[in-house]
């Protein structure tokens, strides 16, 4: 193949990967689509190894952003036009680049570090959030995010998009019983604190334990009172001195990331 | 007007308020959207007085969502059909329920409070970090949000949205030169913290100053050199012990939160 010359997408192609903008074939074929140049860069250059990604569809005029003379990808190059980007990306914006990954599961949320933080999420709606908190998740070096089964899907593009390339950089997992999982993991040693409006300031709390997992909840209704009842501690994050009561809550990424600054230390 | 008997809407206000999508227009008539029962519930409960409702769109089968026998918004109620609200709301979800309300702009940031935390917007592009940045500043007690030049509208019906109706709850205002603005609250006594990805550790600073102004950049490339180079303190977020590499940063509305977190003390 010489350079610039890549084959164009097939009408077969298009049909397998665009139905993955649906979580039921993302867990059928273990694959999942990034969506925009940022989002497919972030990605390949966090990918575990080649085989991570499936193909890289690509608009004639974006190739030059992708340097793949530089790559090991090429030849999971196709070449698609403006329907076809539309096709399989969904969202209005395709900008002519979408690549197809392999998902990479860990099950094992246990890591040889001396503190092991594990942010479990129950109930989060916005994929938005959820890939926001896996990213800020990774940043404070947390071993594993887990989400609950009403937690809304991990590779949802949008998911994918906010988690900047940090699918490949922890472990995460689905958990299909939120609840059984938080208390295997305290008979593992851990301590489950819950984010709530009306709980302990976290900075009262012993945050020095050396395995602790932070429960993040819905964000409209917060943790579901079975998970918030078998947790060791409710933790909140107190208003500042002239914080206006006017406003009930903080968003629930942003509350993810207060709590995982305090308990990273 | 006898309960649950309102006004059809007009061409004409569908119309006019239609073209709200658009900033230049919020601009000319001072207003701006709220789309969504949960937005407008929210933006409706921080309402200054009555006057900043100027209309409230209704689908037939929301009307018993916002309880209006109750209100003094009555008369403010036009019922609309599907195709109204899409025209209205320009989004794919209308939900039925879009508010016409008055922008409230107050340009004086120093209050009587003992600290007084300001809030700058550097470039900010995606209006969902807008929207929550203000949301924290308001939960966090910051008397202002400073908007630069080249930040994303704080109108646009998206950042309304994750704002959360905190948009009455604080003071915000744009300021044309950002660099100008900064240097105008240095010399009337604000310290001014720069976010950066190579910045020193907040909690080393001194955040028991009386009067502080947090700036957060763009999402990409951070704040802009030219207020970097004004600022006082260049100010990160240090990665959690085990924090791995492979991601480069934090998203904008995060990295505000934990920053914030720390200043409010």
């Amino acid at each position: 193949m010489t350079e610039g010359r890549y084959p164009r997408a097939t009408k077969k192609e298009i049909r397998r990967y665009a139905r993955l903008q649906m979580k039921k074939y993302r867990d059928e074929e273990g694959l999942f689509l990034g969506e925009g140049l940022r989002t497919v860069l972030e990605l390949l250059s966090h990918l575990p190894d080649e085989r991570f990604l499936d193909a890289l569809f690509v608009a004639e005029d974006q190739l030059k952003n992708l340097s793949l003379h530089e790559t090991m990808y090429r030849e999971k190059v196709r070449l698609i036009g403006p329907s076809e980007g539309d096709r399989l990306s969904g969202t209005v914006t395709a900008q002519g680049v979408i690549g197809i990954f392999r998902q990479n599961e860990r099950t094992v949320p246990i890591s040889d570090a001396k503190k092991v933080l594990v942010v479990a999420l129950d109930n989060v709606q916005d994929p938005g959030n959820v890939g926001t908190i896996i990213r800020t998740s990774a940043w404070f070096g947390a071993s594993s995010v887990v989400c609950g089964s009403g937690t809304v899907d991990r590779y949802n593009p949008k998911a994918v998009r906010a988690s900047a390339g940090s699918l490949y950089s922890l472990s995460h997992y689905q958990a299909d019983d939120l609840c059984r999982e938080l208390v295997s993991l305290q008979e593992n040693g851990f301590t489950v604190y819950s984010s709530s409006l009306r709980g302990r300031d976290l900075k009262t709390c012993d945050t020095s334990l050396e395995k602790t997992v932070l429960v993040i909840g819905n964000e409209a209704n917060g943790v579901s009172r079975e998970i918030a009842s078998i947790a060791d501690c409710q933790v909140s994050i107190p208003r500042g001195t002239g914080g206006n009561n006017s406003v009930e809550s903080l968003n629930a990424a942003v509350s993810a990331g207060i709590l995982l600054a305090s308990l990273s230390l």
